[in-house]
């Protein structure tokens, strides 16, 4: 696959909020996730799959989506950038905002090796 | 200035259609500017500010724009990224097209040192 091929498959399944299937299909094993900023109680950087499934789970347990857009894939080499817009509730704080950001992804041997946010703190 | 200031100023700059304030102000004398494709009869990399301003002057020239929107930024360290969307004819072609690409920004002491351009070509 090519890094569109990966890029084209991750955003049709996030459109499809599919998240446990993209990142069983597309991550290697290794990953990287790292924030723009430090989530409440939790470190910018999380290293591996695993890891990066626990933080999906946590976030997919604190907030409601009400709807929101998926723009890209963008790609530039072996890196693709998507634009990410969601109009959440964070239910801890039952605060209602827009999720406004960019994704940065690092494809090698046709897995998502680093995925990095871009927004506003 | 942090990234977060030099990016805003970047935003403002270009929503102005300001280009050539916008590298004189921000951009570092050996800044990068490297392109997702090659433009036709193009290099993808331009080396320095003074050949960034002749694709700048390049791309002026041989586009109109009718209307689009920029979007952002979105930062992360010392890093920002700008969602572009611009509705253009491409004038030695007379053809029309939406130009939808992230730009990724790198700054270091103050100014850009690096812009990478994401897109589908």
């Amino acid at each position: 696959m090519s890094t569109l091929d990966v890029a084209k498959r991750y955003v049709e399944l996030v459109k499809e909020h599919k998240n446990a299937e993209c990142l069983n299909e597309l991550f290697a094993s290794d990953a990287v996730s790292v924030e723009a900023g430090a989530p409440p109680g939790q470190e910018r950087t999380t290293r591996g799959v695993d890891a990066i499934r626990g933080k999906s789970k946590w976030w997919n347990e604190t907030h409601i989506v009400h709807g929101g857009s998926v723009d890209g894939p963008f790609p530039h080499d072996d890196r693709f950038a998507v634009k990410f817009s969601f109009d959440v509730t964070f239910k801890p704080e039952n605060r209602r905002f827009t999720m406004n950001e960019v994704g940065l992804f690092t494809v090698k041997d046709d897995k998502i090796v680093k995925e990095e946010f871009f927004y506003t703190q």
